[in-house]
Order: C-alpha cells, then structure tokens, then sequence
C-alpha cells in the first residue's frame, strides 16, 4: 500500500511534489468550494473536460473519497491553499482548520496519472528525471464559463523529442479522464506564455536539441476560475501536490 | 437539413417516437429542474455516467443548448412530460407553458445515437425495423445517489441473435457518450424484469430464435430518480420522442 503510505507521510507533515510516486496509482487534482458555488464548479468541469475532468464530488463537508478509502483529504495532500475572495490567502500542509461543513470537494483527474505510462513507452518525462515539479502555465486559451465562474485554462508542459510527440500523444490520449491528449505542440507564444523558464506554477525545466514542448490541459486550471471569477472561499491542492490515490491508472485508460 | 425539418415538424404538432429518424444524427432525453435541484442532478450524472451521461446543460431558464443552434427545447421535441412532486402531472406536445425561468435543462446521451452504427455493421434493430418506440424496463439496480436525488437504472432493450452479440457490444462500446455497451445480456429476472412483454415506457417487440434481449443503460433514467425522490417539478422529454441534434453521431465515437 504505497499509496496510503505516502498520504500517512503526507498527513505527517512531509511536503514535496508527488510527480513520479507511486506509479501505476492516479494522482488527482482538489478543489473544494461552498455548496453555494457547487453546481457552477460541477458545471465548469462538465463544459470544459479537458482541464477539468472530474473523478468524485465529495459530500457537502464531507473530506472522504472514494478513489481513496482511509484518506482524509484536509490532511493527505502534501500541501494546500486557501482562497478568500479569489485571492491566495494561505499556503499550509494541513487543511484541517481550513476546511467547512459547506465545502463540496472535487477530484479532477492529473496528467501524473499517465506519467509512468509514458516512462513504460520509454518516453522521458523531464520533471521526474530531475525530481522537480511539472511546469505549469497560464494560457489565452479561455474556458467555456458556467455561470459565475470563469477563466483560463492551464497547461502542464513536458519536453518531447519531436519523434516521440505522435507516441506521446497516442498514449496519453487512451487516458481522457486525466487530460487526454496534449492540446498544443510547440510555440509557446501561440498559448501567451511569454516564457518557458517562468513556469507560473511548479518548476522550469530544461528543453534540449530536438524536443519541442508538448502541453496538456492541467487541473490547476480552477484555481485560475477561483482567482478570475472572485470565489469567496475555497481550499485547493497547491500546483503539483496532489492526492495520491488507491485507485489504477489503468482504470481511466479507454 | 433534416434534423432541423423534423424539429420543425413536432414544433408544428407531430407527434411520434424518434428511434431510425435523422440517421447520423446524435438524439438526446431532456430533464429541466428547478435551480435547487440542478447541482444533484449535475452530481447524479457525474455519479451515474452509464445510464446518464451528460451532453450539455443550459443555463438557468434557456431553452437553448448548443447540441442543436436554433432549436427551442420548449416545443422541438415530439412530446414532454411534465412532473409535480414526482407524479406526472401531463403529457403534452408542446411544454412552452409549463416552462420556468428557473429550470436548468440537462441534454443526457441516447442509444439511439449508435443505432445507425448497428444497422451499417449488418445488425436488425427490431424496434426500428417494426416503426415503433424502444421496449424500455424499471430494474432493481439502484444508481448511487446524489443528495436528494435516487433511484433505479432504467435500460432500453434490443432483441439481438447470439452470433452478433458481441459486434453489438463492440459497436456501441464506441459510444460511451450515448450509454456505451451493453449493461446486461440474457436473463431480464436479473435486472428483476418480471416480462419482457411489459415494458415499463415504449413498446414491446418480439424475441425470436436465436436472438438474447440485450439491455443498454436509458436516459430515462432521472425521470424515475424524479419520481422516486419527489423532486417538486420537472419537464421532461416523453420516452423515445427525444430531441434531435445537429450534432453527427460520430462526435461520441472514441
């Protein structure tokens, strides 16, 4: 039971990025909003499923999954957020004191998910290499809004050698509920991102002679519709630091 | 333009089931609640992706959706259903009066959508073949619950010979948008069926030699969660008479 191990460690007070453990268990995103907000997230996700597929809806207050038996999650994420009024009030490793009896929690599936099924194709995934976080960034590219809520979306971005994109591309693709496919291969600029060296979440890595950068959809995106759209409140993973959960990433390959 | 023709036509008052019309065209079952309710029954989709796989969802009182542009859900499906305190209050052709502006409608996928597939790979689609509406069946699988909302899984059935079951099931499988495979094969007691004969919403068609009813996962599924649950009000679209989308059933081909 890796996974319940490194959510105890994560309980316990250890904090780092959870890219590359606990292979072959998916990794999802958290957010967590008023039940006032609950059907305009649930809504976001449904209209825009590419950054924000959603695994489970907890129960109002409720912090049990069930991708996660055991888990509890205002503790087992290496490191949260919290959001007043759309802007960033507070980094913590335990959300405990955060969390609401009106808090509706949402998993939305992570591209960690598909990782080690890249590494089996013998792609190399450049942030697990280095043991550092994805890069993570803002993109121009709106999503379809859902009510009060709005923004943009985020993409995660890994170095590919242009002969393995179409593989990349294959594979991750059999993986819909964890973001699929990569929406975009090469210029940054054509997404806004000004820079590949200023991640805005997570850690830079470096591109090398012949790998373009390849981006998928990211679940950090609804921290950006928090931050847009003004959500009162609100307790997130922090970019990268996710729950790890029991269940195979096998069971959202189509 | 032919679904905009057929649309037109049960605007103008025709009223008949839409199984074989429009082939190449996705269908879809229509459930409008009040506001109140749309988080559950978003998260009862979310929950229940087999028998309620959400398509679109309109925006608070639009009878407007973007699976077919220029289409008014008040009158462009062939005949609704009207629910007070989960008893059905009326069936009617045209539901523009019993609209609110506080109803969020819910477009759910519909296996009619992969019965063009079944027909084009060489298999008889009984219900189609005798022009008449899909048998469709109560069973005792409970759907997990969201909130307020619960109920059982509703199925449509397709009598299909026992070479062919697998194509069957391989074919639809393609669509998990419009319920995907199969839920069941063979024996209807297990689903707690009493008869085949006796449908529960559309017509009965008969078994032949050879052939085993095959059961696929129903949109009409939240209307019985609207019955067992008393939800306060609902409009829905009646069993079979479904709106026909712009959209080409391709679309929900993986």
């Amino acid at each position: 039971m890796i996974a319940a191990q490194l959510r105890s460690s994560f309980r316990a007070g250890e904090v780092r990025p959870t890219a590359g453990l606990a292979p072959g268990h998916a990794q999802a995103n958290l957010i967590a909003v008023p039940r006032d907000w609950a059907f305009e997230m649930l809504l976001y996700g449904q209209r825009n499923p590419r950054p924000c597929p959603v695994l489970d809806v907890t129960d109002p207050g409720s912090p049990f999954t069930d991708l996660a038996p055991g888990a509890d999650l205002r503790t087992d994420l290496p490191l949260y957020r919290v959001w007043r009024d759309g802007e960033l009030a507070e980094e913590t490793p335990d959300a405990t004191s955060a969390w609401r009896d009106d808090l509706v929690a949402f998993l939305i599936g992570c591209s960690f998910s598909f990782e080690a099924a890249l590494l089996a194709a013998g792609i190399d995934v450049r942030h697990i290499a280095l043991g550092c976080n994805v890069p993570m960034y803002r993109t121009n590219v709106a999503c379809r809004p859902a009510g009060r809520l709005h923004g943009g979306m985020v993409v995660s971005m890994r170095p590919i050698p242009a002969g393995q994109i179409a593989l990349a591309a294959t594979i991750s693709g059999r993986f819909p509920a964890v973001h699929g496919a990569p929406v975009h291969v090469g210029s940054p600029s054509d997404l806004g991102i000004a820079s590949l060296d200023s991640p805005d979440f997570g850690d830079a890595v470096p591109l090398r002679d012949g790998e373009l950068p390849v981006f998928w959809a990211c679940g950090v995106t609804p921290q950006v519709a928090v931050m847009a759209s003004g959500v009162p409140y609100a307790v997130t993973h922090s970019p990268g630091h996710m729950l790890i959960t029991d269940v195979p990433d096998t069971r959202y390959q189509v």
